[in-house]
C-alpha cells in the first residue's frame, strides 16, 4: 500500500485490507482536511504579505484545533469499529491494539 | 491588504504597516508552512486510500506539533520586537498589545 | 457511596459496584496523585512566599503534565476492562461506553 | 529564599527581591490554588474508593483546566510587569527576560 507520508511508529496489523473504522465519514473526513489544508494555505500567505503576528497565530489556534477535531473522530470511529472487532477477535490481537489506542490517544494529549 | 483568512477578532493596530515580528525568519516559517500544507494533504490522502486509522493520528499528531512549534516561533518574535516596541511606546498601546499578546497565548495552550 | 467532587456530567452506568478498571494500579495512581497534590500545595507555598513568576509556571506546567500521566494511566486501564466488557456484553451498554470513553478523551485532549 | 519545590531550570534573575508580578493579585491566585489542591485530594479519594473511572478522568480534566488559567493569569502579570520592567531596563536583561518568558510559554503550551 503506498504511502507517501512516513508513519512514524505503528503500522497497520499484518494482511490490514478492511475498509478502516472512518469507512461511512471518509468523505466528510476528506472536506475537512481540505478546508484545513487551505486554512494552512492562508496562513502561508498572511506570512508571505506580512500580516500582523497576532492575526497568524489566531489562524494558526483555528487550524490546530481543527485538525484536533478530525483526530478526535476518527479516533471516536477507530474505537467503535477496529477496536470493537480486536476485542472480539480476542487474544494476542486484542491486546495489541488496545496497547496501540492508549498510545496514539497519549501522543494526541501531549500534541 | 487583502486577507483569504477571516481573522477571528484581533486585528492590526489602526495604521500598522510596519513589518511585522517575523520579518527576520520569514523564509524559514514559509518552508515550515509549506511542509505542513504537504503533511495535511498527506493526510487527506492516507484516508482517500482507507489507510489504517492509528497511522493517520500519528501523521495528525505530527501536524498539530508543527503548527504549534511555527505558532511558538512568531509568539518569540512578536514578543520581542512587538511587544518590545509597544513597551517602549508606553500608554495604551502598551496595555493594549499586552492585553492582545495574553489573549493570544491563553488561545494556543487551549488548543 | 459518597462523592466530595461533583461529576461533571457522566455517571457511572446504573448499578455500577464491579472493582474500577484501575483496581490492580489502584495504589500507584494514590501514590501519584498524593504528590501532585504535594506539588499544588508547593506552588501555592512559591506563590505565598512572592517567589520569581516563572518559577511558579515552571512548576504548574510540572504539575499538569503530571495529571497527564494519571489520566492517560487510567484511560489505558478503562478501556482494557470497563470497554472490553462493555463490548463482550454488547448492545446499548457497548454504544454508551464507547460515546463516553471518547467523550472522556475529548475532553483530556482539549484540557 | 527557602523553596520547597525544586525549580526545574529557570531561576530568578540575581538578586530578584522585587514583588513578583503577580503581587495585586496574590490572594485570588491562593484561593485558586487551594481550591485546585481541594481537587486533587478529591480525585485521590474517588480513586480510594473505586469510583468509576470516566468520572475520575473528568475531574482530572477539570482540575487541569484550573491549573492551566491559574498558569495563564500568571503569565500574564508577568508579561505586563517583570517584562515591561526589564524591556525597559534594557540589553541583556530585556534579552534574558525575553528568552525565558517565551521557553516558559511553550512548556504551557506543551503541558
Amino acid at each position: 500500500m503506498a504511502n507517501d507520508v512516513t508513519p512514524l511508529g505503528d503500522t497497520a496489523p499484518p494482511g490490514y485490507a478492511a475498509p478502516p473504522g472512518y469507512a461511512a465519514t471518509k468523505d466528510a473526513h476528506l472536506k475537512r482536511l481540505a478546508r484545513i489544508e487551505g486554512q494552512v494555505r492562508g496562513i502561508a500567505r498572511m506570512v508571505e504579505q506580512d500580516q500582523y503576528c497576532i492575526n497568524v497565530l489566531t489562524q494558526i489556534s483555528a487550524a490546530t484545533k481543527a485538525l484536533q477535531a478530525v483526530a478526535l473522530g476518527l479516533l471516536d470511529e477507530h474505537l467503535g469499529h477496529c477496536l470493537v472487532h480486536a476485542v472480539e477477535a480476542g487474544g494476542q490481537e486484542k491486546d495489541r491494539k488496545l496497547a496501540e489506542a492508549s498510545a496514539a490517544i497519549a501522543r494526541l494529549v501531549r500534541s
